[in-house]
């Protein structure tokens, strides 16, 4: 029966970082499987980590039951920005989708155009209140790719935090404001927050402080000089003692307090809990439902080596797909030969997208023509050996 | 039934130019497939164009019928060398196999130690007038990678045919001698030719000479100068001239007279036909019989291209495939994406090796690892989709 009919593939894959975003790469492969079989349903769920795309990767993956919304918030740099969220409501309790690359984003360029000392995640925050306002208690907030290291100092001020100075005057939540903090207070904090579910979705596990830190390993590419690290990592470690003490939890040395600058601090402070995004992904878009039916699976992702079995979306699909009994393919930018090994016991193929030698730059630029190619030719293979 | 035992496959490849030849394709394919079925049945069965490596991808796949013979003969520049040869006794006819790259090769140092217009192929016709004397009547001589221009006079001289100046004495047969050549005389042409059945392996159509001629195409790569193109050319076809009116017989406009410098012209005054060498490997290999008993074939070769269906060595494997009801997929160095298209529906997948951005150097380098790693990951998607 099963080489009679049209076959059903389930297409999963994270986003190509740098060259396509996980829909885009969904669009490619269905393309190249196509080519082989008109018919084929494809069930197209492109799968995100939490970082940036995965507000888009999410809507397009739940489809009708998913509706692109906007807010009024400001910036990184206070600027006012028109900030994208999803509202899921099909079903279950409505869910808002937050992916904080949208409002503090390191590729905006209105944002970054004040020093890293002066950018602030208070925009995440005003989104965050005005979602309690309109009654929704579930979040989904995908961290990763942000601009900031603000400890997430700028969320809790806009939810009501105060941060004072020696004078009782109250500071601005950015790193320049925070070095002159004397006590924080922590009475004004939404109270909301402590109804609402908050779904953390990031992969980063370091501390909000230390040389493992977020101005440690991530300040240098927000733009803190190298001689300025050791400086901002002792005022997060200050505003982070203070605020705990306010809020009366210790959440700083935990996995994910650095991610995003310190908002994983913060989000955890405001009683948030840490999830694998592709997990929190998949769940949304029912990728499970959508593998029982399935007779073989894609996924794939910009490079994949020996992380990508330690946790990434791929590895996340592969496991479910494992659970249905589907053969799960991974088609990726790059392939590291040395992690191969591995890769080959957990997916049924493994392939690279160059066609021959070619450049990194010719390879971003050909994704998406060679990712519908290999899609094509392992479709082709695969075609013949059920046969 | 088709699950449950180890698959068979084929695997018959041609040489990855630069990196691989044919039999090391075949054993780095096999380690892969391997790695997905320890105990599968690997028929491992070189196919060769009639090029370099022709002798060792026949005498590799046709096992216990083949021998590894040597015959003291002279090189390109009249070097003594121990040409080697294959003989093929079993069952049939003897047949003897040569390449004529181990004679007059262009990657020979002593060979080309001395200007190609002193370059003769008179060691061939030495080897050919050896095995006549053994009792052999049937001949497969794989042209190509050839070092000499002489339109094949010097195998033509070694079987008897003389070149005479002006004045009645023999010139050497090489280009710098046929340039005196006044009369040729065919009375001592060997005459066991006539009863000899020679099959000339070849995939180079040009004419002997003109503008698409062996000098003119060939030529440069051999060390023939830009302005000694044309004058080296009018050489050749006076000699073809009065060689062909002394044999009796007009093959120098025929395609593949230009192969080899000329030899492709002087055996098919011989009596020599030309046949694709990879059907001739194929056909020796026994390749239809093991793929009758195939679950599956691979093939392969350095670069694939629009050339690759205008009857290479994988076309040659996939078209007998198809006839057996095998898939076949194509595993190359490189493949065009631009020939994809029309690969694809020739091939069960048709794949590269570069698991990333690479360069030509790394490609090369690695051929070997990289083909062993893209066999496996085909046998995993293969192995997935049948189960």
């Amino acid at each position: 029966m099963r080489a009679t009919r049209p076959p059903v593939v389930v297409v999963a894959p994270d986003s190509f970082k740098g060259s396509l975003d996980a829909p885009a790469v969904c669009g490619a492969v269905a393309a190249g499987l196509r080519r082989v079989w008109p018919d084929a349903e494809v069930v197209a769920m492109p799968i995100a980590d939490g970082g940036e795309g995965t507000l888009d990767a999410v809507l397009a993956a739940v489809g009708a039951s998913g509706r692109r919304m906007h807010e009024a918030v400001h910036g990184a740099a206070g600027d006012a920005l028109d900030a994208p969220w999803g509202l899921l409501d099909g079903g279950g309790t409505p869910t808002a989708v937050i992916e904080i690359a949208t409002i503090v984003g390191i590729t905006d360029g209105a944002g970054t155009r004040v020093p890293v000392t002066r950018r602030s995640t208070r925009g995440v925050g005003e989104l965050i209140a005005r979602l309690l306002d309109r009654g929704i208690a579930r979040f989904m907030i995908g961290l990763g790719g942000s601009s900031t290291n603000d400890g997430g100092a700028g969320l809790l001020a806009a939810l009501g935090l105060r941060l004072l100075d020696a004078a009782g005057a109250d500071v601005e939540p950015t790193p320049d404001g925070l070095a002159r903090v004397a006590r924080v207070d922590a009475a004004a904090l939404d109270p909301r927050l402590a109804q609402a579910s908050i779904t953390i979705m990031s992969d980063v596990n370091n501390p909000l402080c230390g040389p493992r830190g977020a101005t440690a390993i991530f300040g240098p590419q927000k733009g803190v000089g190298a001689g300025n690290v050791e400086r901002l990592d002792r005022v997060l470690a200050r505003f982070a003692q203070l605020a705990q003490s306010a809020v009366g939890c210790e959440v700083a040395g935990k996995p994910g307090a650095g991610a995003a600058g310190g908002l994983g601090f913060a989000l955890q402070l405001a009683g948030g809990r840490f999830a694998s995004g592709a997990e929190v992904v998949a769940d949304l878009a029912g990728l499970d439902a959508a593998l029982a039916r399935a007779d073989w699976a894609i996924t794939g992702e910009g490079r994949s080596d020996a992380q990508t079995l330690l946790g990434k979306a791929p590895w996340v699909v592969a496991r479910r797909a494992a659970s249905a009994g589907v053969p799960v393919t991974l088609l990726s930018g790059a392939i590291d030969p040395a992690a191969l090994q591995a890769l080959g016991s957990t997916f049924a193929g493994a392939f690279a997208l160059p066609p021959g030698p070619a450049t990194l730059d010719s390879c971003v630029a050909n994704a998406g023509d060679w990712l519908a190619d290999r899609a094509e030719q392992c479709a082709r293979l695969f075609a013949a050996a059920r046969t």
